[in-house]
């Protein structure tokens, strides 16, 4: 097993084992709680962890102090997945494989079940004892821009204005850079934050978020086109029946190959301006444009 | 004019002030923001708002520093309306007399507008630069506690769950304490840590606000029977139509009305421990228990 692999499979399993004891804390009813623990526990790559973690590791920053974070940033993540699941919106029956959280529990247990999730990211980090007052509000103010109006749902909002209609690669690279990019990019942010790196090196980070956020969603789209449908858990070639703009609708398969290496190799070169060991973070964009779900 | 209507008046048009800055600020598309200020522009009474300037009010704090705070609780209030009024849940049409944002600009952009809000008002209160770091974990932890699945959420669901069943007047009112209460009294905490009030005061405001927060939905309930359609702006006795539990329904007009003079006079009581200033609470916890929308 490469040192990658150990990473993501302790640091996979260190996130999931958290979410358990966070609904359990709850004081709320049995069926909210099942809803949001499903969509949880309904399994995915926890990237957004994955990369808070690897910052951490590169300054050797004690792990506990990103968990809150960490679970945080997945649960954002999760109830952007419940609501986009939605009728109103993608109406997707499965996700990952598994019947999506509104095909279980009902459209009114998902829709406040994923407002319940956004809602609690926030009291996680605020009440977070392991981390400085400053070092919360830092957190909660990059991830409330990351995540909202101004990148996240910025972007979810923009992607389904333009489905059916005809855009150019500088507007699809603006609907993916704050539909997905932004929280990948965020998840760079608070661990550089918690790490207490330089501006310099913060920058940095994000600049390399900023570029392995493109690959992840470049990626996302060849996958749809060459996926195996066992391992993406969706059939292929959805995003075209959808009519989806992607990368590989734009710029064809070549193309948007060309495309996904060249963010990478940007990824790469932000890394070589920070001092720490950043062997996981490098090894992570690899592993992001390589993967096969 | 009493000195309740000008104060009302003024702070009224204080955070509806705010709102149009707020959502212009926004980098995202067009119909996003005219969504959330849509709902944000739809009227209501402003009673978060209101409660949190009135703690100012007492205390002599500058009404300024509570400004992001007050939009946050109005646009977190706002936000579980739009979600509140879907199909899926309540299915409703008209709110104050107006189309409910769905009606306006369809399922997928009212989900991701209340989205947005909820997201947004955390950001208003972590970028506030005129407020301490302290305090602003401390207004982020209190909001994030009382709206999410410990509090509005969890009441909402709870809510949802007890349609149709017969429940008693305990049960209800744990319903209320936190689907509408929880909201309301978190606005007075938020005036009690911005203005600096010692523990055992903030306790009282605290008290002071779980008890308008039940006399508040027992005038609600009581509005439903005997209010003026035009004034309360949705049709008398559509919560019997719609087989809710209300306190009229399992206490009666007169034992309802009881209740309510009960809760009214318990928040005066936590008052007399204040040594602030509090006649512009004392006026508005009478007002909410006398108005007539």
């Amino acid at each position: 097993m490469t040192n990658l692999q150990n990473f993501i499979e302790v640091h996979k399993e260190r996130v999931e084992n958290l979410f358990p004891e966070i609904i359990e804390s709850l004081h709320c009813s049995s069926p909210l709680k099942k809803s949001m623990l499903y969509s949880l526990q309904a399994g995915g790559k926890r990237v957004r962890p994955m990369l808070l973690y690897a910052v951490l590791d590169s300054y050797k920053i004690d792990k506990s102090l990103g968990d809150n974070a960490a679970a945080a940033l997945e649960m954002i993540h999760t109830y952007s997945l419940i609501h986009d699941d939605l009728p109103a919106m993608d109406d997707d029956d499965l996700r990952r494989g598994k019947p999506t959280n509104h095909k279980v529990f009902g459209e009114a247990t998902a829709i406040l079940a994923g407002d319940a999730l956004l809602t609690h990211s926030f009291y996680l980090i605020a009440s977070d004892d392991r981390l400085s007052t400053e070092v919360k509000i830092e957190i909660i103010k990059l991830l409330s821009f990351a995540s909202g109006a101004n990148g996240m749902v910025g972007g979810q909002t923009a992607d389904m204005e333009a489905e059916g209609k005809s855009i150019d690669v500088d507007s699809l690279e603006k609907i993916h850079t704050h539909k997905t990019g932004d929280l990948l990019a965020v998840a760079l942010q608070i661990g550089a934050a918690i790490a207490g790196a330089s501006p310099k090196e913060q920058d940095h980070l994000y600049q390399f978020g900023k570029n392995i956020g493109l690959s992840f969603q470049i990626k996302d789209d060849l996958l749809d086109v060459e996926g195996d449908q066992e391992i993406i858990g969706k059939p292929v070639g959805s995003d075209e029946d959808n009519e989806k703009n992607t990368y590989v609708k734009l710029l064809g398969l070549n193309g948007a190959k060309e495309k996904l290496a060249w963010h990478t190799q940007l990824a790469m070169d932000e890394l070589s301006g920070i001092s720490a060991d950043t062997g996981i973070l490098k090894a992570l964009a690899q592993y992001i444009g390589e993967r096969s779900q």
